[in-house]
């Protein structure tokens, strides 16, 4: 449907929008250099202007005007809607339509709306002390800084999941556009569900330029641009010009025809016009990079080039002729018609946008845990494994939580779901599907199981998109997990990075109001990859996350499935923190009962006393674990050491919380030392088996009394496609070799245990061939009480 | 131009083709299954079936049909070409044709191609001592392994790169489709130039499933898909069927066409016929997943669905009704017509594919290392920085650094690119811009500098393609620099992963020969982010690196410009190795003349005399730093603490070489530890500088004699949008700071030292409070004399 433009805008609404979008390029040139003069009532000089210039004009101007064009579509329809900002560090603009619409004063007291409030505005902008000039989380409004670039279609579409009334605003910049990313998250569409979830518009801001170069996307022939936009499943409105007052009338009409093409696409889709997915609108914003800026500098073009990317003129402070430049730029805004005698912008703009929580950077959906509920968590105690004696049941920890996790989702039909990169059921958390799908939208086969536009299991093989969409959807104020390949996480090390600064950073707002934590389930482990080879062997990823902050951070390595179940529980009822829980999902001894497990993870650490043989007082060596794998080979050590050296006493202590090693000054689950030094001794021998690699307990352990006489195995880069029991072996985390460092640590087992050394040595070798020989793992190795 | 397919494959051609297809077929389901009988000559019995059986069947057979017609394709018109599999895990697919064409045997003397040679390779297949089932670096031909997906279209590229005569065949899987990366990846072509550049005929391979859903691409319309295809630059050719006669006849049309076009294409190019950029062609291979395999099992579809992925049929030695379908499915191949008696394969198949260096997996480019020539490297000592007195001359070090980069590209026009996201201006190598441009095959406009089809700098904001075109350009022989934001290197954190992963494992194949090392320059680094702000820092790619096997990892810091020459030089000149450089691009003081550079950088770790004033024995302190801003504040807390307490004897190491800390049994570079004592002494208090996080350095040391007296700083998360000297001190790393930690740790200081600890207080509030009343930092605080 061909709208009229005239009907959209009327020629004293174009005036009147022209007018605020001036107040909004205003005020962000204005943040970018002045220090003083805000209202220009002087002629610009020197001391004006801030000693460093900071910020970044180039996507600015296009901006200001989707922000001002988005406020007249929602006050006209009455939207709910947030704008997340691609192109992040057009931070001036953002904040320019903050202070306008009074949010910036609401929640920053002493930025009032006047000349006064209006030079602190500028002044705190960049400036030490004061606010970041990327669109960041101190920004009202923003659920995406867009610091590194790539992410905002994801979060759009995370914010639109399970919100049916929200239209998610997105402007893409050109140059975020060439990144994998956001390359891969145009086919978000095919996971949304028109009719529960929200819309998304995204807009491509087409302005030609990244920071030296022009983009891939303003240089490929319209026709191009406009199939490949096809491809992805759009419909595309064009609105390109450099003249404002005609991209004033196309960019109304787009929008105005955007929103029909939505509203029309959801009303079919919940009024039982069951529809195939639809072609959703997106508009591709054509526009100069730093758009009514200085036209040249020096002979060379600056608006409509990489020039303007960053402070276009960045001489002011030293030549005149820059200054002068400057100050017609700001005075072609003609402030004088904008604001008023006092610095207050007129009655007639401050009317335009629309009021309270229909204000973009007033949304709740924008400061999430201002919606957030907690969860209806079933009883995890409910799913228990039953055990009588440690070690003679086996289940599989995955498989058993996807139970839980399946009458969770029944539980929260709307506000949680689990994402991964189609590994759920290779994860085993299969239970999952008896309740709900795979959120689907494009075609259906008839031998299709488990797929459905109302799946709340989502799954594509990027583990960019599933975690872009779960962070959407948690700083919306929901709940989710993210179950993964191990070694594949990785791929994500860069958006968990930018997702814990945003956690650090808004856990000192103070308006920033708490959201669920974000969960990693990370299995088909390192130790379980030996069918698939060295490629898919990593576990790294911990040691990424523990560099964070550690206030946000918290790892968890649950031995067995009781233990998995009662972590998970913790998890989900968390706040503003990451949590990455490490967990087998093959068929493994469960160790401690339902109330077992509950105290031990509520220690997060301890000894487990039937595992070891002390007798009263200190043991004379301390074997310690973290990780299924290491557990299952630490307790068949001690076995054979109890069994082969019953004067040894030997004790077994395990770690569920990670950052109970570190010192309680580093951590707040840190452990102090007394209690530290009371489970691994002051100065015995201890041998610990871990997951991951090896040097992460010494990295958190390093200060700890005993630390000199640890000793500790876990991968090290050693694997290949072989059989679960040579993988340990390879890396030397294996029973037998275990048994072989205690020997080699005690002195007086020198010569006493020689014998047993030797038998250790023997049945790695024998184990070894017959993995050779058979392709596989000599009998019940995988049992622990198992000793060769 | 429409090829009459008939012209292309005659009745017996494509009998032959077939007859070989399906010897492939035959060969790669024998791998999955079959520890004995390879041939069948006898009933199949469940002891001749593997006791644990792995690997992929489903992506097989449609990678052994490509691979079959690429082979006819090559022997028709004589060409060079290298398969790269996106499906990395069709392994056995690749392996059946190298068995087929000799390659195997003539790299592992152990495998005849008769049938012992065959039930060997049954036998060693995904076996432990074997071979990896993925398409590892253990198999001839390949330079991709495809455990983790997404590159296989960037190393394409990179390998087409400067190969003008190179055919890079890439199949990438629909699943892959689905990553950011891949989606990224196909702009690539506006990268490509087709007259110095070899040619990239991708194949989606839609075979509909991924692991247990099915793929976007496949579920898209055919309208949908063309579009997003001709959106991304390309021609498509549409192969799509499930009756092999008729796919053959397709497939073999499809590719003589698209072989055409890109003749054409280079052809035009290559004669002064100037083109706008080309539609190069690309196929799309719509055939089912698990092809020729069984159809279906208990009522459910097999073939043609995601239950064919990996091992379609699991409990064959359990199960007689399913020993009785692996039989047909075997038989079903006629064996007896493609091997004679002795188990080789009949002389009228062998005669099919290319012999010698044209057979793909034989081809020189896909074991670079045989084509490798050294770099003709400038003198770096040429572009020295002139230093008679130690930190009097400043020089912006990557700056410096483009100039010799710059003679070094144009020494080496076709086998030396750079690569960066849009950041080669930003970290200030534009000296390159002397004698190249980036390479830009997309529109050119009027006002565009250093764009050129034929530039040798890469850039494209995307980590992810830059490092993926590196890696691809290295493996097939040739050399690269990779310059990226130190914080935003994270993205590529897995890539890095699976590219050092690759080398361990080559650098134990002996018929692997050495390729050139990937060298990563991290600038704009944390310390220096500080008008970006708090998402733009972050040095933790350090302790990602350092995860991986020591012999492939070096991290250089040099701390100016002249050590920043002499590191490159040496990392420019290295084999099989991964180097990280960390270097600042802002003006900074040069420490040391040249000949002391290199002196320096070969120890890797020393002390500087000059800063210090150590008087015969043992220091009382020991200063160490790594990093270019930690040795400036380390070096400006010497100068205080020599102009304050000169009678306290300070040692001022530097570190340059990052894994000399380590000791020598854990990495190559490790100093031994009574070298390491003599620097660090074993008993004296050690305030350790660092560049990145401060626990790096303990992890690194911790087994060192003076462990326990060493005090790290270096970047703890704290940053901002602030001034440089700010966020040192945020982060505890500043002069005045370093000063305290000195007083704080050498306890004859407490009283004596007290008044300079306050005046260091003091210090460190008036430099805080003038930046926050100034925007910048107090006067001259960057130059190293200044004491405040």
């Amino acid at each position: 449907m061909k709208t009229d433009a005239h009907a959209v805008l009327t020629d004293k609404d174009l005036a009147l929008t022209n007018a605020y979008w001036r107040a909004a390029n205003y005020l962000a040139v204005g943040m970018i250099y002045l220090l003083d003069n805000p209202l220009l009532r002087e002629p610009l000089r020197p001391e004006h202007i801030k000693p460093r210039l900071m910020g970044h004009w180039g996507t600015t101007p296009g901006l200001t005007m989707l922000y001002t064009h988005m406020n007249r579509l929602i006050k006209a329809h009455d939207l709910e809607s947030i704008f997340i900002t691609g192109p992040g560090h057009g931070g001036p603009g953002l904040v320019a339509h903050t202070y306008l619409e009074g949010t910036y004063g609401e929640v920053y007291h002493h930025i009032d709306q006047n000349e006064e409030g209006m030079l602190k505005l500028f002044r705190e902008f960049s400036f030490p002390g004061g606010i970041p000039n990327h669109v960041a989380s101190e920004v009202p409004g923003s659920i995406h800084e867009g610091g590194e670039l790539g992410y905002s279609l994801v979060h759009a579409y995370g914010a639109a999941f399970d919100n049916p009334n929200l239209l998610v605003t997105c402007v893409i910049g050109d140059g975020e556009a060439e990144t994998g990313p956001l390359a891969a998250s145009w086919h978000s569409n095919k996971f949304l569900n028109p009719a529960r979830d929200g819309a998304v518009l995204p807009i491509l801001h087409l302005n030609g330029y990244k920071i030296a170069t022009p983009t891939v996307l303003s240089r490929i022939p319209e026709h191009e641009l406009v199939s490949l936009f096809e491809g992805y499943g759009h419909k595309v409105h064009l609105v390109t010009g450099d003249d404002p007052r005609q991209v004033h009338l196309r960019l109304a009409e787009a929008l105005e025809s955007s929103y029909r093409q939505i509203a029309t696409i959801q009303w079919q889709a919940r009024h039982g016009h069951s529809l195939a997915r639809p072609a959703w609108p997106m508009i591709v914003f054509r526009t100069p990079k730093g758009w009514t800026g200085p036209r040249e500098l020096n002979g060379l073009p600056i608006e409509g080039s990489w020039r303007s990317h960053q402070v276009p003129l960045g001489d002011v402070r030293e030549d005149p002729e820059q200054l002068a430049m400057l100050e017609r730029w700001l005075r072609g805004y003609r402030p004088e018609e904008l604001f008023d005698a006092t610095g207050t912008l007129i009655d007639e703009l401050a009317s335009l946008p629309p009021k309270g929580e229909r204000r973009m950077s007033a949304s709740p959906h924008a400061n999430g845990g201002l919606l957030l509920r907690d969860l209806r968590l079933p009883d995890f105690r409910d799913y228990k494994v039953e055990v009588s004696e440690p070690g003679t049941v086996d289940s599989e920890p995955t498989r058993v939580l996807g139970t839980w996790l399946r009458d969770v989702m029944a539980a929260n039909q709307e506000t949680f779901r689990l994402f991964g990169p189609d590994e759920t059921d290779s994860n085993r958390l299969s239970a999952v599907f008896e309740i709900t799908d795979r959120a689907w939208n494009a075609r259906h086969d008839p031998n299709d199981v488990n797929l459905a536009p109302s799946g709340r299991v989502m799954e594509v093989l990027s583990e960019h998109l599933c975690q872009g969409w779960l962070e959407g959807y948690l700083l919306t104020g929901r709940h989710g997990l993210f179950n993964c390949y191990e070694a594949f996480i990785h791929i994500v090390d860069s958006m968990f990075n930018q997702h814990a600064k945003w956690l650090k950073v808004t856990r000192g707002i103070p308006w920033r109001v708490p959201v669920a934590s974000l969960n990693y389930l990370l299995s088909s482990h390192v130790w379980r990859q030996d069918h698939n080879g060295f490629s898919h062997q990593d576990p790294g990823f911990l040691d990424h996350v523990v560099n964070k902050k550690a206030e946000i951070i918290r790892v968890y390595l649950p031995p067995d499935t009781n233990t998995l179940l009662t972590v998970a529980d913790n998890c989900l009822r968390s706040r503003d923190s990451i949590n990455v829980i490490v967990a087998g999902k093959n068929p493994s001894p469960t160790w401690l009962s339902m109330n077992e497990a509950i105290a031990h993870c509520e220690r997060g650490i301890g000894v487990w006393e039937w595992a070891g043989n002390e007798r009263g007082s200190e043991p004379d060596v301390v074997l310690a674990c973290s990780g299924d794998v290491p557990t299952l080979e630490t307790l068949a050590a001690a076995a054979l050491l109890k069994e082969h050296l019953p004067q040894l006493s030997v004790r077994v202590v395990n770690v569920v919380d990670l950052m109970r090693l570190q010192p309680e000054s580093e951590h707040p689950h840190g452990l102090p030392d007394r209690e530290f030094d009371a489970l691994f001794t002051k100065d015995k021998q201890v041998v610990f088996a871990f997951h991951g690699y090896p040097w992460l307990i010494h990295r958190l352990t390093y200060r700890r009394t005993n630390h000199n006489n640890l000793h500790v195995r876990g991968y090290k880069e050693e694997g290949a496609t072989t059989t679960p029991f040579d993988m340990v072996m390879l890396n030397h985390v294996d029973r037998y070799h275990l048994v072989i460092d205690v020997i080699d640590r005690v002195p007086e087992l020198a010569v006493s245990a020689a014998g047993l050394r030797q038998r250790m040595v023997d049945a790695r070798l024998s184990a070894h061939q017959y993995a050779r020989d058979n392709g596989e793992d000599p009998a019940l190795i995988r049992d622990w009480t198992w000793t060769g």
